[in-house]
């Protein structure tokens, strides 16, 4: 007995793209002996299909496309992910399914019983969760079949607010009753640099309290902000890590049953470099996000910054320098070395740059505006009419050239509001809106490992903005390394600021944080997809009321 | 026995501001010999307070509130509704609770059962379902309390795709093996002008059914997108409205329950004219808008056009016109008309005017980018360009004088993206981002119902964006009849193209429409948030991934 796991690359609502996926790796499972191949959460419409799932004809072509991929499991079977009609009276009107598809034919579904709708999570939204669990013979092996969350009956949450229990049933309880040989769990499990270890601690924990095997099959690639690490895992009945898929990358690969149930440990990287990983997660969020529109090429304003130095380099991994454009846009207020940084480091990755001055439009809004402002004293009005200014060139290339803006802007920034609505909060896509600075200078030394790619100048230099003489980070903004922490408390680990401060941080400073990232709620709701990689990005993941006063 | 309707208008985490709004209505209820006072759901947080229900310290503030508003409840019981925590060891951690208060305590508590999970509601990613029912005896009478969906055990959605019983529990049904006289319903439901009589039916059909009589209190006031219409409803034991507070007001009223078991039916307006709900809906949301956020005044860029002339007249009605500018920033390409009719508009509504001509800037961009777009053609480039210099010069006086700009695209516009991102798709609030251009026709119809507000020559132009020589809205897009007929189908009733275009419509434009809001889901992702008035606006009520290919 055979099993292949299938650790795939899915679009949202693409099914012939798909379809053909799926069709391929079977075909090579096939090849291998396989008896069972095993897709991911919702591969056939992809993850998360959201408000799609709304459209009675979005799951009817789901349905066609299962019958389809049915009729290619001639001589093997195969586990397939899908929204599924709820038949009954009552309830919501989907299930999310896992699929036993053998000789043209749907023999066995297993529905999802705990549905995440925290985060980014809505799958109450959608479906009915399954009250009712069975296990399936197959081969003479007993399948439990699970979908994602359903093996997450216990979690930990950065939260401390939240219980370890969330849910008040447990799929693999019930299945376990039913004496069980092995444990399938399909999921969609998006990548989160602080999750990693907690998540293949769930399928250890499993195998060692059942003393069965698991297989977990998770897909890889990104739709928008979601980034999926891949990293599908086989662990044995003894609870060791028999073998692991790649990170953000396809596989299909095959076991034995017996090399599942007791093969020796696999050799593997203990000790995951986060900073490694984000930079791959990154790299594949804006290589899918290009992909996946149909998208080629994309432009960057570059500075001479930190910030945008990265994004160019990200872009180039992702998209290849000819793909990528910079604009440098200097001011009155740009030193000398923001130009020459720039130059280099466009020069050193072989990107198409060009150069356009923003004085002349500045000074056109300036004289335009002096009626209007007559009397009133200069402030932050013209450094924002600055960053817009510099909007406006990038877009007007993107219209003119049909390539996608690329938002620079940090997730400190973007926090306390450090940015300029319509300015340089602009974008298709943040590329690093997930990244505190602390890291996003971690990633530079990444990048910079082996050889200078990014000017050591660039990271050397004090952060500023350019918009009026001398201006620095530092003058409106705590240091970045005291300023990340709190933010992560208050962002990630959702600590309220009296907790914060009798942990040690400075009273003051935390109290005028919180107040810069409450007040900034509403730049935060227009600004642009952020790429995840942390528990808690801005965007659908954190909602927050606008007009709240707290 | 007395009971006393409060119908309020709360504001999200304003602890004091909610508690004293409460505290003054049981005062009132108390010098009107009243034994119970019944407050909205959440009204001690405010609806929704979203994610702020994940903090441990909001949840001790609500907490916190109620312990104080008991304090109040002397000689009189008051229905508030809270959040309370899940002390159960598995679940969620919150209930959605309603609180009988009573001599400085908490006596009774009823949990949200149904909790709502679809279009804008997204419940249960907070609140774990009650599973049991008690009614409670009160002074004699016995009190079913119920918490919004809780009597929506069975509704009609307008996508046929959804189940009219999206539950399978009934709390209403369960509470009815107890014998209760009265129906009690908090809510927090916001306005949909196609659900007015939808939700009246609600209770009168669960007042038919048990034969008792029902009161359901709902808030009134807005936040940020929402806008809730109040109209509190008490319907006799014969299914009789026997009284309906207004629309869009505050107010308290009290009643013996023999008048509310078999009182005569209410004297009030059966049909209730939808344009003249939606002008007062959007009034309050902008009036809002501005109240809970602390601002005061707001810029219009005025365009001649029809959209900008409502919202500012709605602007106007909303905040005084003290509080109101506009500004007119005609181009080479307006016609004369434009500004000759913004002017008379603004006037009449002795609104603060400014002209700035965007000519000087618009010719910066141009020369600058002249060696960038080198060879090539002018497109819709410098279109966009000269939309984004307005939004640069609406948003620097926003900076320079503390106003909000007023966001003036229609649904019409923003469903088929004919709008440029950061351009005059800009602004704090979207004010009628959820009105169908046909509806505007009748917003400017309702205005102008006894005098000539908007000039006729502005309801009577051609739509045109003017960023052209001779350009039409009819240039790229449907006749607004047709456009908006399928989008109203696409978008609120989640047809399929296949069934619109059964239905009647011309194929090759229902199929270039839905492929024009399909592609455009991108732009409305960084839109402002908008007033919503239908059953399915844009914005978080309608998730839809970027990069899917359907």
């Amino acid at each position: 007995m055979k099993f292949t796991v299938a650790q795939l690359n899915y679009h949202i609502g693409n099914f012939t793209g798909n379809k053909d996926l799926i069709c391929k790796a079977i075909r090579k499972a096939k090849a291998a002996g396989s008896d069972l191949i095993i897709f991911s959460e919702l591969c056939i419409p992809g993850y998360p299909p959201l408000d799609l799932l709304d459209r009675l004809d979005f799951i009817e072509k789901c349905d066609h496309t299962v019958k389809e991929i049915a009729k290619e499991c001639t001589g093997i079977a195969a586990i397939v992910g899908s929204p599924t009609i709820n038949k009954k009276h009552e309830g919501k009107k989907l299930y999310n399914s896992a699929l036993l598809l053998s000789e043209g034919k749907v023999i066995f579904s297993a529905n999802k019983a705990l549905l995440p709708t925290y985060d980014i999570f809505d799958e109450y939204r959608y479906f009915e969760p399954e009250k009712q669990f069975s296990v399936f013979l197959f081969k003479g092996i007993k399948l439990a079949i699970t979908i994602c969350e359903d093996l997450w009956d216990e979690q930990p949450f950065d939260n401390e607010f939240e219980k370890t229990r969330l849910y008040t049933v447990s799929p693999m309880e019930e299945l376990a009753r039913q004496n069980p040989d092995i444990i399938i769990n399909i999921a969609a499990s998006p990548f989160s640099y602080s999750k990693i270890e907690a998540k293949e601690n769930i399928f250890i924990s499993k195998a060692i309290k059942y003393k069965i095997p698991v297989i977990s099959v998770n897909q890889t690639g990104a739709n928008t902000e979601l980034i999926f690490d891949g990293a599908s895992i086989v662990v044995n009945e003894k609870g060791e890590v028999f073998n692991q898929l790649p990170f953000f990358e396809e596989a299909v690969e095959t076991y034995t049953f017996e090399n599942i149930k007791s093969g020796s440990i696999a050799k593997r990287d203990t000790k995951t470099d986060s900073i490694s990983l984000i930079h791959k997660a990154l790299v594949t969020g804006l290589r899918d996000y290009f992909t996946k529109t149909g998208l080629k090429s994309s432009i960057i304003g570059l500075s001479g910054g930190i910030d945008s130095a990265i994004c160019l380099c990200l872009a180039v991994d992702a998209l290849g320098n000819e793909n990528v454009r910079a604009l440098l846009m200097p001011s009155r207020y740009s030193s000398d070395h923001s130009v020459r940084d720039a130059i280099t480091l466009a020069d050193s990755l072989k990107v198409h740059y060009d150069i356009v001055n923003i004085e002349k439009p500045f000074r056109a809004f300036e004289e335009d505006l002096a009626p209007v402002f007559k009397g009133m004293n200069r402030d932050v009005t013209e450094e924002n009419i600055q960053a817009r200014i510099r909007a406006i060139l990038l877009m007007a290339v993107s219209n003119k050239y049909g390539c996608i803006v690329l938002n620079t802007s940090n997730k400190s920034e973007a926090a306390v509001g450090y940015g300029t609505l319509y300015g340089d909060m602009a974008g298709g896509l943040s590329v690093i809106g997930d990244v505190y600075k602390t890291d996003v200078y971690r990633l530079a030394g990444f990048i910079n490992r082996e050889s200078e790619i990014i000017p050591e100048n660039i990271i050397r230099k004090l952060p500023s903005a350019e918009l009026r003489p001398d201006q620095f980070d530092t003058d409106s903004l705590p240091d970045y390394n005291i300023l990340d922490l709190i933010l992560y408390q208050y962002i990630e680990l959702q600590k309220p600021a009296s907790r914060i401060i009798s942990e040690g941080a400075e009273r003051d400073t935390v109290l005028k944080v919180i107040r810069m990232i409450d007040f900034n709620e509403y730049k935060r709701y227009q600004a642009p997809p952020v790429l995840r990689i942390s528990s808690k990005a801005f965007g659908a993941g954190r909602r927050m009321p606008l007009v709240a006063r707290y």
